[in-house]
């Protein structure tokens, strides 16, 4: 959108926005979201004020939603959720520079303190006075984007090419994700990996590694819809769905459980190498220990296993495998200094299409308790394939 | 070709392979080329017979054939060129183990004494002890590939997959060249390049960082056939024919012209990032001076300039760039454990087809004078684009 | 000892040694050790024969002569023990150039097959068909070097100048362990690191983080002659004696135990650190899984947690400290490419004496089962620390 | 000095300063250097006043002190010089958090954007707005310390321990220089080193090599005092008086001279190593063409040239050497991340003294002719040794 068509719209001068009344999803407690009205300031010196185009529904905000809860972390004020976000700068502070008023940008939503160690070595996801939007862990809560406009630093707001929609520039966020996890894994040309679990995350992970050299990319998940998909889409290169495992208590008959889930997955990975020693790189996208120890089996030696998912914090592995075999285990937090890199991959299309991986969207803030409702299935009620569940606004 | 078929052609038993006579196509002189019949023994206890199926000609084989010299290397007895090459198992060393008469394999041509400290930290291609093949460096000179059949370590015998021609096969030499130099450069996702030089190797350099997660991989190079191509056939996003350069006496002069063409290309490569600051990486595969320099200033602050192609031993160089902006010079000398990863990739598809860059096949080892007539071209008698000449036995 | 000298104990022409009766010792089950009488085949082409000077007692020799197993691997045929060893040429394969009887050389007991993918990789360490002296793994067994000589591929042996002695040079396998160690875990100039166990191998490892730029090193151990030891000798910065844990049987008790020994020890060694945020690297030298929890929660975000020594196969650990401070877990098993580093380090005389840490010597293969009774304990019967103990032929 | 002492001299407020005159040593133009009288502000909301205590001279300072210009950087306006410095914080700015009136700092001069491409990879050292103090870079120039009291970043302020001199501290520097030349010449253990040039930097960074694990640093330069002093203190571990070269004009005989030079060195490093291969990393801390020349020759394959000092902006050099041995060229240009992990070097102790290193001290911003006129020579009139030239406040 041009800044004169813009200027329709939100007519306003250059560096100054008066203050006003917006509109706010907010969580007051578990499944009460409520939609109020709020007050915004101007934007501080250092911020753009933007307007939300575009949010993705993510799990943690589910998990919000459903528990005004999400792990350990418990909501004790009302929360606006939403960080997968897109807008479009609506005005801007004033010791901002290179920014203009109708500018398309996505936004970082994770505010570093950029003055601790974790910040000098340009590690700022393992920054300990992070802010994050929509999460519980700072207090006040850091808000979420499921509002009308937020104000926010213009340090953490990149601006996205015209060509690239706001519903994939939302998902630059779950891309980060993917970027820092095939980053951390350093792949290599001709590379074979694993991933575990199919969801948006999964699906960026496996078309991270394979736009980062790797020639075979396995997908496995429980839900066919999303292995399907995700070969189909040319996510990955091959995929795998995995058979439900009953409940199983004893440690001995877990571990045998996941070394036949690595064998199986092997299998079907080499089957025309016949030298295979076992994947490159494995990522676990889904959080539960089976895949982690399946992980540790199906990681050839001298390979890596990337903990993406976080779901068990306490978890039985066969540590001897990563010894024997130094298999490195390395784990995911969120991301650092990937949004310039995401956009340059979107822009340049060479990823399978991420407006297509939105297979939901829903207008207006309203609808976004629908969308909350929606986003923790693999299948709407028309059987029809869940995947990212956009809320436009 | 499956072994039964083989067993046809060439009627033999499993271990052993009666001494005989081959032909093979022997360099005596400057443009003094030769079919000789030469016998050949059986293959010793680590060795493999391999008849060759298809020899590439590369840039030093023109250099001997015309000059009986490869820059400062003067071949002081008769020499087979050839060391881009693919055949059939024949015969099989006693102690080798894992191959079986009729398997196709690639032959990595470069022989390491597998003992010294390059070779050690896994660094063969910098062993001061190599011997590789068609090179007069080693004396006796360790002959080339243009010949019916040659006895070489089983070691240093790749198994191809039925699905990859044998001239794939073949030029998995320069492709490891390109492996290396994209390895040695560290490619990351989002990465734009800069290529010097779109014959062969320029090619394939450009292949191997558009498939390591560069998403801009500029090619640059005198001819506008091969900037075509390059781009045509995907191996590049962006082309540039560079026009030909008067030649200059003076320091100051030369360096005046290689800032001119860095600057034309980084235009090019950045119309659509207002805030590009140069190149991620350069690779120059064209051995010359001037695209050094020009790298020197293409590259941006913490880049790399990779030296693919030796041409001027000694280099005049803007090192202040260097200094100030710590872009790494980074040379390359051919390559080490990328066979493998070569076969892995070529097996995949995901590289433009390599078949494709044969633009001119020759039936016979009689038939090899003529190819190197040829290969030094950039253009044959009808205008059609030379890219890789290949001999087929 | 020059060649000269050593003419008069082994009368020998420079390239044969005829036949001849060794003495050995060897295990024939659970503590039966015996002297026994065995030949010795000239060395093949590509081997040494070594008159076998000194060899180090291991952790693992001790648990072969107790149990006749070690972890998962059952004798099932009489072995010598021994892997830590060092002696002198007394004969030389006729393909082997190099080395001259007289010389002084360590033994690398583990021959890789040179082949496989791991092997190409340089990480031969992880060569599945790694054949290791002293090991049950291999079957027939790769008899260790407790023996009068043995024959040994030339490629493994490594010459020792004249002013390291043979004891220092045994003690190049832990060494190697920790030079392994050390080197994976990128130690940076200025590091904390915290180093699990103050047997062997944990002081060498501390020892090596110290000579690769750790400015602080911290050694805990429930045994404080070897804290003491540790410190007083330089091969720490600091020590700590852990008070020994009762025997916890909850996961979430062991976690909190876990949790109290790290913060114990960050507390001293961040005692003039006031922003300390935890180890950049911590070493678990004891295979203990409560060694390994702690090292999870003393790691600082972002370093790493080196898992050294093996000892409890299946473990339960806090992998939420892994994902949310990107605490890399990094599997160590054995060591490649470590023995001429290991020499140019002994040689540079820049760690504390190894041969002040072997505190017990026993001389002739007969004395073999005093070593192996003694080495398991922390203290002799007139209660001396006992570190490293030597069996001297 | 605890606060307290200091109050007595500072007799201010905790967070305010009321405005005051200063005295500064200023350049008005070549040798022009007068004490003159400014104004000071309050510190800005992000700043601390700094009272400098010790403030080293640098080359730079003595280039711009005779020339009033650096290279190709022309002052234009009135410039205090100094950038090597320490202090105490006499003000501290409304934002900051974490400093007190009275602690001492040392001053990290050079202020980054902190918003660009370079900054964001934790390479500030690169970002094209860096504004450094004492350089004629950015205009209106940014004043060095060479002043009573200056307003600084509170951001770019360390502290520094009470055991840790201001003289020491001011040399952190030049000592942050060393740490990223060695950081990125990625020193492994047992490596040898060679460096040119045993002034400040070259032995500093002979003292990071050791430090960092290289047992074998050699050093050379022409002065024989500057070597001695660099063995005898310990910076390095052997050490080489260049012969003064005569001068040549001819490309092929100042390569036969560099040729010369670095086989003399190579003769010296590897007396105990019979298959001594080149070293591992040379370094070149003299900005001399025939010294980077040399450091190629000099160097084993697969090493690393580091270029740390910068002199000669245009250089001849035999890339052969680094094509065929691949020899990574490596630019240094100043540092990040450097001061934090310099005061954990300097706090512990393991390098040898920085004070000492100091061998001529000024007392007064009214010394600091005298100290430039020393500063560019070897020797004092004395015929005593010149390092490190300081003045104090």
């Amino acid at each position: 959108m041009a800044p004169s068509a813009l200027a329709d719209i939100y007519p306003i001068p250059a560096r100054h926005y008066s203050k006003a009344t917006i509109q706010a999803s907010v969580l007051n407690g578990p499944r009460d979201l409520r939609l109020e009205t709020r007050t915004i300031s101007d934007p501080a010196p250092h911020e753009l004020q933007i307007a939300i185009k575009a949010t993705g529904v993510c799990g943690s905000d589910v998990s919000y939603y459903n528990k005004f809860r999400n792990g350990d972390l418990q909501a004790v004020a009302p929360l606006s959720l939403g960080h997968e976000s897109a807008g479009v700068v609506v005005a801007v502070g004033e010791a901002v520079t290179g920014f203009q008023i109708g500018e398309r940008v996505a936004l970082e939503v994770g505010v570093p303190c950029d003055n601790c160690r974790s910040c000098q070595r340009g590690r700022y996801n393992l920054c300990p006075g992070m802010r994050f939007r929509s999460s519980a862990k700072s207090v006040p809560h850091f808000q979420g984007t499921l509002q009308e406009r937020i104000n926010h630093p213009a340090k953490w707001c990149h601006k996205i090419p015209s060509h690239v929609s706001m519903d994939a520039a939302a998902l630059l966020e779950p891309l980060s994700v993917a970027i820092h996890a095939t980053r951390r894994a350093s792949i290599e040309q001709g590379d074979t990996a694993i991933v575990y679990g199919a969801g948006t995350v999964g699906l960026l992970v496996a078309a991270m590694a394979k736009m980062s050299g790797a020639t075979t990319v396995m997908i496995a998940d429980i839900d066919s819809g999303r292995v399907d998909y995700a070969v189909r889409q040319g996510f990955a290169t091959k995929g795998y769905v995995v058979a439900t495992r009953r409940h199983l208590n004893e440690t001995a008959e877990k571990l045998a459980a996941a070394k036949e889930l690595a064998s199986e997955i092997v299998d079907i990975a080499c089957a025309d190498e016949p030298d295979f020693e076992g994947a490159d790189v494995t990522f676990d996208c889904t959080g539960k220990e089976i895949c982690m120890q399946a992980g540790l089996y199906a990681t050839r030696p001298g390979g890596k296993l990337i903990m993406v998912g976080m779901g068990t914090p306490i978890q039985t592995l066969p540590m001897s495998a990563s010894h024997l075999k130094e298999v490195d285990i390395i784990g995911i937090f969120r991301y650092a200094n990937t949004y310039p890199t995401g956009i340059k991959i979107l822009s340049s299309g060479v990823l399978p299409s991420l407006d297509n991986m939105v297979t939901h969207r829903f207008k207006g803030l309203a609808a976004a308790k629908d969308a909350f409702e929606l986003a923790g299935k693999t299948a709407d009620k028309d059987g029809k394939l869940v995947l990212k569940v956009i809320v436009e606004n």
